[in-house]
């Protein structure tokens, strides 16, 4: 079943993928005379960065995301189709969905990066990461089960264990998801329970490095790690995980080997390339990273294919200063855009200087008025920092049409320090000890929802 | 395991369920010299009437549920135990949640209702009904995955199938899905679309009764129907849903026979009283009616046992005019406040008079300023009703948290015709036309996230 194409049909721009590369180069794309097909598995594009959010109960997923079709409703250039690409036939200029064959004339990949174990590919069911709706919905599950698991636990030594979190990685996911948590054992949920103290918490951050976010100036990464401790967080640089089993985390600092009993395990350390990666090298030859990432020329196409491209997370440039660009939205929504202007300047025979990505600063938030900003000539800590973080992403959510929506989302839990959406859904109505990190089937209960309470 | 309790501990009441009775009933003992456990599965409270909302992408799951410790995160002799009661000991005094015991005094039962399909529990998986966050993500899961499956559909026929939709059931559930999908696919989704047309989509309501809304004055109900019928639905009242089978609905009205191809199938129909009635009637040898629900005494306590209650949905009161209470919020709440005062009383060595309960009205909500009030003394339809509605909502949604916030959304959506939570999530990442409604393993995706796009 191949898609129609009219007679004559303009330059065909087919785009995998609606993240931040897909989502700017398409918007890029959207007064120019070709026809773009957005392909993804998902209806809408999710504002990633604030996942955590979601995670840790602050926002609901639909507040960071924007349904594809309305994002292009407008755009009478651009078709939305849902749908997983299985293969590409460069040859044929053709991606394949299944039965469907989508013809191309340019082809943009930007179908980001996934978590990587380390090989560890057993520790994914006890130790989940954070990339999608499902993730943060499972992890919100997990985290509010556990207090609610300890609140039901009279052993004291598996109490302990409900209430001690761990989080490997501690890049901007898993500092922002220690201080998220931290925040609302030692802050939002002290009233709620009535058999157990929340500030008994622990919750460790464990980071391979020498400190943590190591993206940004030393300085700012120490400042970090002491707004960190001061909210409760046991910081751990220098350590490993070399296992996970049966809820005991081992981990390595030096020749040192420490075991902590957890039931709440959470993976922000490694990412790897998608899938999209190994489809492109098996149908390209293109080469790809140890990472999973296809290294790209400075036009951001690929080796012996100059309309093919490949963006954000998925795409390893290293033509800048001899180092891989980070995976993060800036850099994505830069090269979306370059590719989007590429597209048009080759169709009136002109060019482009390859690609230079313009580093505006890197930040994280920790807490409430306690975030780290790095623009390079400014660097700040503490309330300004924080606000400094709102603002940016109150500029980039501009994008969306929740904007306002969620920066009063925003303002009411900071006001109230409430956490509205710590619904426990998805796979158990509710959480029994023994089982919470157990083989029951997912979801089960969606299909067994007549149960007598 | 039993929950410990202090000696000489003051009255102990267990309250099993925390819908609008369970809530109300926990809320009135607040500042008696009571201990209040408050048993349910869930962590939240869930706005029920609001929850086709949320099946049709208006509101999020967060926007209309309020977290039960938080509700109670004040009231110091007011515990929340998650948990699934399987059983009660009305001779002990204790109900029991797996190996869990909770001795009680007085105990309420207000765990509410299922649904009902006469018989035909095979339904249940093509014809999902709407009484739980997950049930309302299925059906937002069915409705908008059906729109993004026409999309991709060449057979026209197979693609009417996807863009028709029948709704079975004509009270106000049924009457405030077929409105919000008509809506939905008239008005919001217009522009979305670039290869089907969804102003061709076919609404169906179909009622066994001889008119919709069959709780309020006729004429309201006439014009419900003619509401209806502007928007673009389908009515067919007298009409029985004889089998539901491949994706074909069969329904007799009077002799015809009627068969339709349709994917998304809604169930609005039957309830049923949940399990606990069961449960209650083999423990304390009540009586339930046909459709499970307990029949309680004039004081909304159970034959034989003055200290066990069933309020809510769950209740056959029939003390009033013969007739069974209505299974309606402002009943359980009512119900709910009537026993937590009788309790008190009681401890007084007082009394209270029989329960009686106090009609206000009924309304229902068909459109954007479409909707039916029915006061008795007082009439409303059109706008002047919608924006009673809207009043009567916000009123009720004081008790929540988040009042404000989903105030703010239903203007924002209201002034922007977006449906901005309608994302398809949980089971399935994209929609196969195929196996839309197969057995595929519910959540299987959630453990499935690498794919490639």
């Amino acid at each position: 079943m191949a898609v129609s194409l009219e007679n004559n049909a303009p330059h065909q721009v087919v785009i995998v993928g609606g993240g931040f590369g897909g989502l700017y180069a398409a918007k890029a794309l959207n007064t120019a005379n070709v026809n773009v097909t957005l392909i993804d598995k998902r209806n809408f594009h999710l504002f990633q960065p604030l996942l955590y959010q979601v995670a840790t109960g602050t926002l609901s997923p639909s507040d960071i995301s924007a349904p594809l079709r309305s994002v292009f409703s407008k755009s009478k250039n651009t078709k939305v189709l849902l749908g997983e690409v299985n293969d590409i036939d460069p040859k044929a200029q053709q991606v394949i969905l299944g039965d469907e064959v989508v013809p191309y004339d340019t082809l943009i990949v930007a179908t980001g990066a996934n978590h990587s174990y380390f090989g560890k590919d057993n520790w994914k069911e006890v130790a989940p990461g954070l990339k999608t709706v499902e993730d943060a919905i499972e992890m919100r599950r997990r985290i509010f089960g556990a207090f609610e698991a300890a609140e039901k636990e009279t052993n004291p030594e598996k109490r302990r264990a409900f209430l001690t979190f761990v989080i490997v990685g501690g890049g901007p996911t898993g500092v922002e998801l220690a201080g998220a948590i931290a925040e609302l054992a030692y802050k939002t949920l002290k009233e709620d329970f009535r058999n157990i103290n929340t500030s008994e918490t622990k919750i460790l951050l464990l980071q391979g490095g020498d400190r943590i976010l190591p993206h940004i100036a030393p300085e700012l990464s120490a400042s970090a790690a002491v707004s960190l401790q001061k909210l409760g967080v046991e910081l751990h640089t220098h350590t490993r995980v070399t296992n996970i089993e049966d809820d005991i985390v081992t981990f390595k600092q030096g020749d040192e080997l420490t075991e902590i009993a957890s039931k709440t395990i959470l993976w922000a350390a490694g990412v790897q390339g998608s899938g999209m990666g190994k489809i492109l090298a098996e149908s390209t030859g293109v080469n790809c990273d140890l990472s999973g990432r296809v290294i790209v020329e400075p036009d951001l196409s690929i080796k012996g294919y100059d309309n093919i491209f490949v963006i954000g997370d998925l795409a390893n440039f290293s033509h800048q200063d001899g180092k891989p660009l980070p995976g993060v939205a800036p850099v994505a929504k830069q090269e979306g855009e370059y590719v989007g202007k590429l597209i048009q300047r080759r169709l009136q025979g002109d060019t482009l200087p390859s690609f230079h990505y313009n580093h505006v600063g890197s930040l994280a938030m920790i807490g409430q008025n306690l975030a780290v900003v790095d623009l390079g000539f400014l660097k700040l800590t503490g309330f300004l920092a924080w606000a400094f973080w709102l603002l940016v992403h109150i500029y980039f959510l501009i994008e969306f049409d929740t904007k306002l929506l969620v920066v009063f989302q925003w303002a009411w839990n900071y006001i109230t320090r409430n956490r509205r959406s710590r619904l426990i859904t998805g796979r158990e109505a509710f959480v029994q000890a023994k089982t919470q990190q157990s083989s029951v089937p997912a979801l089960q209960l969606a299909r067994n929802q007549q149960n007598q309470i």
